[in-house]
């Protein structure tokens, strides 16, 4: 019934992501690697960091005529890689990784991004809801999808952690998506889900970082008011940004208002970032994100 | 548990729309009116056409000390109306509206209200959502709201508009919410609601007017893609506009992209929209807006 | 030749900017008193901060008519002011104060302030031209305006304030823009010219005050840049925002890039500042400012 | 002085850009090619119309150690270029074309492009201002650029416009940029100048079209006003849309409020346009833009 965005009209694809120093020849290695075997070119968006001297790929075709499945492609591009010391990954389009969403008290982030879900504009299963309060827990039922309560105190946090930790693996979560989440996850948690934590922060990072954003942004007596999506590290607030966006606010703007407007803000940012990080459209190094178009 | 905005805060409060020829004394004799009768104002905003010599005023206060109730205020208040040759209308904050919500296929901007609502940015009662297709009914059936099947064909439109105008008046339906609903509307039925049916038009109005905004808009090449909410007059797509809101797009987004990205500026606007409507904060005249802050 | 906007095609005009506690009867008090001596009312504002009590006016007349000049203001609008505890000024639409604009060696903000002047759009005269280096002097000569070099330096920063100070007293300035102008005035210039010195920070305040700040942006990987245009105290970068913007940057975007995309930004900002200030739009308190529609 | 962008810190490069249909082998032959003859690739981006079949290609790589000159490109790439039909061309970073600018009475556009030129933002070299007015002479005087006089009326214009191209061809001039210049230009004109013209429209495209955009938006009462710029072609404002930008406006913006927000935008969506051109980074077909990042 909706429309659901290019992908939805092409045959099944695989996507390569690269990420190498940069040298010569790559792109022709690549390319002529890719027409070899058969590939039908859909997309390609690369990017170079001259300073650096990186190189960052991301190249989607059509499986239609492709001569390797995933076990004879590692096979034939393991010296391509080794070659040009690629780091890589291949992805598959019609693919549906599992997701979880992590939420508190505010749901409407939760309630975007499942029905976002819902008209087919992320292409996952969203196959867990864990939350530390029980409000969600209507939504969850309305759209089938198993809910946890996993309250989180100071003298329960490790054990809490833990249990989460089970609860993903059980279901095979490759992706956690904080949907307005008031917990801080320990370093511990973070690292076992490197680059596949997604958080919405509702400041326009760095500005405000930390705890009630709106109430600072409204003291400081800002004109602009801002939402980040961004990747969870160990250090609060410092992972790399995904997606920012704005709204003007005015003298007539109380924090209230902040809040609400900042309402849309957050949904907008935190659901581009989940629908590009599922579309394999991110890579992440020294400390920032390349958004392939 | 949400902020709602500055009014979950304040005291009941009154609020007066006027609309007049300009002339001088106009704001001494209301404002001397209002504080005569114990009226602590609380927002005042007015607007001046200089060029049509108009005047318009929204003034909202605290009843906490006010003097006068409804019957009283309009007896009262009647000679000053009359000298100055006023248009003008007395509101309640605490006053919740019926609303009924039209859509047909696509949900993205009823889901949006319905969870709006559910939030507290929305200052009224939903009582009624009203479809030509069965999809919404589950989404009203989770909110508790009453649903109506309205299939509308070219042979009984008529019939169509009759029963709906019944369950309108039923339920005292004051402001209809086109959310994507696909019909047009006669005459008769928009006549009977005068600048209470807000529409959302899936373009940048004027431009795209009429079926298919987003596939115009691929086939002309625009770099931005735009939404617009307005009040339903006989002519469509050209009644008041009451808010506009755009997105950048490239060469790269697909007229599926464009829907896509086209799906946010419809939540944002037409909410928007009806959030002020709710708030009185809107008055029409010259097939213009006048949006009070 | 060109639209000046629309205090091109009104009559000469007062403007009474108000600023006190808010208590009931003020807007009674202020429209009875301008009504009683014949003021026809353009354009009026207010503002009311009800969680700290405070009371924001702007209302501007027509001169045409009204009993009043500057001396009989005062002594009549005396008793009402006092009984209100208002801060008040009266200014007049007419007049043409003196601004000085401070620049360093980027100089497309003073380019661009100079041309707006020559079309009309900032209600002002430019009387000055100060800058540390000497390229402005052929933009100051082609638009007739005096220039000063005065150089800067760790040793003799007290004697040039010294001597920009005679400079600005000699002509009069009553506005002071720091068009990128490079260095830090001391407390004792910002005391001389409270609330009457505008900077434009090439950021968005509070993100990456200080030095640099497109070089932080950068490093952090932000997805939008912004510039902030603001009054200047003595704590650097910390003054009442006037105005701010932004604009997207990707992954492709380098420092120089996000330079040439800010100039964009710093002089929209900086001459939307500058504007409303001349037109007596902008009260600060509470370090933040209230912009009169 | 100032940053130039990131073209200013790398050594002189070649830019080859590819319109063709779509065939699989397209990367791999230009890589391959570009590779053979020692190009170190700094920047490449392409696009797929997968609906139309068509591939679109910008590449960009360093001079330093590429084997081939200008003739000994033409004549290796030939073969490549017939074998997957393409429309190739081949420019050169240090070039810097001849650009000719026509305004008439609004100059914002011409002094804003005259200053970025100034500033290093333009790579090209402004060699003619024509108008119909003398009011840009003192600005061409100040930028030491010739100027020319010419006065277009109805019964003079096939004189005119022969006039104009003796100059253009005199000059070697290879861009026309429309600043807010007041004629139609005749297909004949047009059509020797084919994606060679830049216009800048004052309005946000295809709404108001024709004459007087600012004061149709008013009589509309849009809530965003926009500029767009385009390549001019023998259909008035209809030409391939290179770059839109729009500015919020209220019911408090009368049409002189509307020019002068404008103006803001006129100056941006031109100068953007004319960088891009004069970067190589635009191809047109189907009556749209590719704009390459």
């Amino acid at each position: 019934m909706y429309w659901k965005g290019w992908q939805a009209f092409l045959p099944d694809s695989a996507i390569l992501l690269i990420d190498c120093p940069d040298r010569p020849g790559l792109v022709a290695g690549i390319s002529e690697f890719l027409y070899r075997h058969g590939a039908n070119i859909l997309h390609a968006d690369q990017h170079q960091d001259n300073e650096l001297g990186l190189f960052f790929m991301r190249v989607e075709w059509s499986l239609d005529g492709f001569d390797l499945d995933r076990d004879a492609f590692l096979l034939h591009f393991a010296s391509l890689a080794s070659q040009f010391g690629m780091r890589w990954r291949l992805e598959y389009s019609n693919d549906r990784p599992a997701v979880a969403v992590f939420v508190s008290r505010y749901l409407h982030c939760l309630v975007d991004l499942l029905h976002r879900h819902q008209i087919g504009e992320l292409s996952c299963r969203i196959a867990l809801i864990v939350s530390n309060h029980p409000d969600a827990e209507r939504h969850a039922a309305f759209h089938g999808i198993p809910f946890s309560l996993q309250t989180v105190r100071a003298d329960n946090k490790a054990d809490a952690e833990r249990r989460q930790m089970e609860l993903l693996d059980a279901q095979g979560i490759e992706l956690i998506v904080l949907a307005r989440y008031m917990q801080v996850l320990s370093p511990g948690f973070v690292g076992r889900f490197r680059s596949r934590i997604i958080n919405v922060h509702h400041s326009f990072l760095p500005a405000f970082s930390g705890a009630k954003p709106y109430h600072a942004a409204f003291e400081r007596g800002v004109k602009l008011i801002g939402a980040t999506s961004h990747y969870v590290t160990e250090v609060l607030d410092e992972g790399p940004i995904i997606e920012q966006d704005v709204d003007r606010v005015s003298h007539r703007d109380q924090v209230g208002d902040l809040i609400q407007k900042g309402r849309d803000l957050e949904r907008v940012v935190l659901s581009r970032a989940v629908r590009w990080h599922l579309q394999h459209r991110i890579l992440s190094y020294a400390n920032k994100t390349v958004i392939f178009d």
